[in-house]
C-alpha cells in the first residue's frame, strides 16, 4: 500500500494533468470561434471523454483519502480544495465543448462576424485560467489574488461586447443568428473566468485557511 | 459530542432546508419573468445570502464528518453525494438570481413578449427539481430515473424556444433586446434541469453505489 504522502502527490499530479487538458481545450475552443478552425474544434470534442473520466477517478481518490486517512488540518484543506478544483476543471472542459459547438455553428454562417472584442476577452480569460492553476501548483496566494482582481475587467469587457452584439443584431435580420452564437460564446468565456475565480478562492483557502467564497469585500 | 448518526441526520435536514429555499427561489424567479412580478424577484435576491451561507456550513460539516468518522461504505456514499448535492443546490440558487436579473431587465422593456413556451419549460424544470429532491429524501431510485428521462423533453423544448426567439428577434430591431433576455432565461432553465439531473445521478450512486455520470447509455 502506498504512503499517504505519495497518494497526495499522485492526486496533485493528476489535477495538474487534467488542468493541462482543460487549458488546451479552452485555447482550442477559442481558435474554433475566432479563426474558424474546425481541426481545433474536433480535438476539443475528442478530448472531452478523457477529462470526464479523470474527474470521476480524482473524485474517488480524494474521497477515499478523506475517509481513510484521518488527515490533519493542512492535508484536509488540500483534499477539500482538490474536490472543488476537480469539479471546476470538469465544468471548464464542458464550457470549452459548448464554445466549440457555437464555433461550429458560426462556421456554417455565411455572414461576416462583426469586429467584436471576443479575442481580447478570450486572452484575458485564458490568462486568468493559467494564473489560477499556477497559483494552485505553487500555493501562491499573491497570484491567486491577482486572479480575483482580474474578474472585474472580464465583466466590463462582457458588458461592452453585449452592447456591440445587440447593436449588430439590430442592424439586419441575418445578423441575429450569428449574434446569438457570439453572445453565448461571450457568456461561456465569462463563466470560464468565474471558474478561475473559484479556483483562486480555493487556493487562498488552501494556503491561508480562510474561506473567501461569497465575500466580495476580500477582493478589494 | 453528538453521535455520528445524529450528525448525519442533521446534515440531511440541512440539505432539505436548503433544497426548500432553492425550490422557492426557482419558482419565484420564473414568476418574475412570466408574470413580471417584481415582489417575487426581490424575495429571491433577499434569500440568496442565506443559501450561500448554508452551502459553506454544509461543506464544513460534510468534510469534517468524512475526515473524522472513518465512515463505512453506505455512509461514505451519503457524504460524497451530500457534497455534490450541496454544490448543485448553491449553483441552482445562483441560476434563480440570474433569471431574476433577466426578469427585472424585461420589466423595463416596453415591448410585448412573444407567445413563447417558457412557462411550459419552467413547469417541466420545476417538476424535475422537485422529483430529484424527493428522490434524495426517500432514496428512491425509480424517481431519480424519471428525472433522467425528462431531460430530453427539456432539451427539445429549449430547441423549439430558441427557434421561436430567433424568428421574433429577426422581425424587428426592438425585439432583439427582450429576445436576448428570454434566450438567457431559457438557457438558465436548461441549466437548472441539468443540475436536477446531476442530483438524480447522485441519488442513484447513493442508493445503488453506481456512478452514472458521463454515461448517457444508462439513461435509456
Amino acid at each position: 500500500m502506498k504512503h499517504f504522502a505519495e497518494e497526495l502527490e499522485e492526486l496533485r499530479n493528476r489535477l495538474l494533468e487534467m488542468a493541462g487538458l482543460v487549458e488546451s481545450a479552452v485555447y482550442r475552443s477559442v481558435a474554433a470561434v475566432v479563426e474558424k478552425d474546425a481541426e481545433q474544434a474536433h480535438q476539443v470534442l475528442k478530448n472531452e471523454a478523457r477529462i470526464n473520466q479523470m474527474e470521476i477517478e480524482n473524485d474517488e481518490l480524494t474521497t477515499r483519502l478523506l475517509a481513510t486517512q484521518q488527515p490533519m488540518a493542512a492535508d484536509m484543506r488540500f483534499l477539500t480544495a482538490a474536490l472543488k478544483i476537480n469539479n471546476d476543471l470538469e465544468r471548464m472542459g464542458d464550457l470549452a465543448v459548448t464554445i466549440v459547438e457555437r464555433g461550429l455553428a458560426l462556421m456554417k454562417e455565411p455572414v461576416i462576424s462583426p469586429a467584436i472584442d471576443i479575442p481580447r476577452m478570450a486572452k484575458l480569460t485564458e490568462s486568468m485560467i493559467r494564473r489560477s492553476l499556477d497559483a494552485f501548483v505553487r500555493s501562491d496566494a499573491e497570484m491567486a489574488r491577482s486572479v480575483l482582481l482580474a474578474d472585474d475587467a472580464v465583466d466590463n469587457l462582457r458588458d461592452a461586447i453585449y452592447d456591440e452584439l445587440i447593436e449588430y443584431m439590430q442592424q439586419a435580420p441575418e445578423n441575429v443568428r450569428p449574434g446569438v452564437n457570439l453572445m453565448f460564446v461571450t457568456r461561456n468565456l465569462e463563466r470560464l473566468a468565474d471558474h478561475s475565480t473559484n479556483i483562486a478562492e480555493d487556493v487562498l483557502f488552501l494556503v491561508q485557511g480562510v474561506d473567501v467564497r461569497h465575500h466580495a469585500e476580500v477582493r478589494n
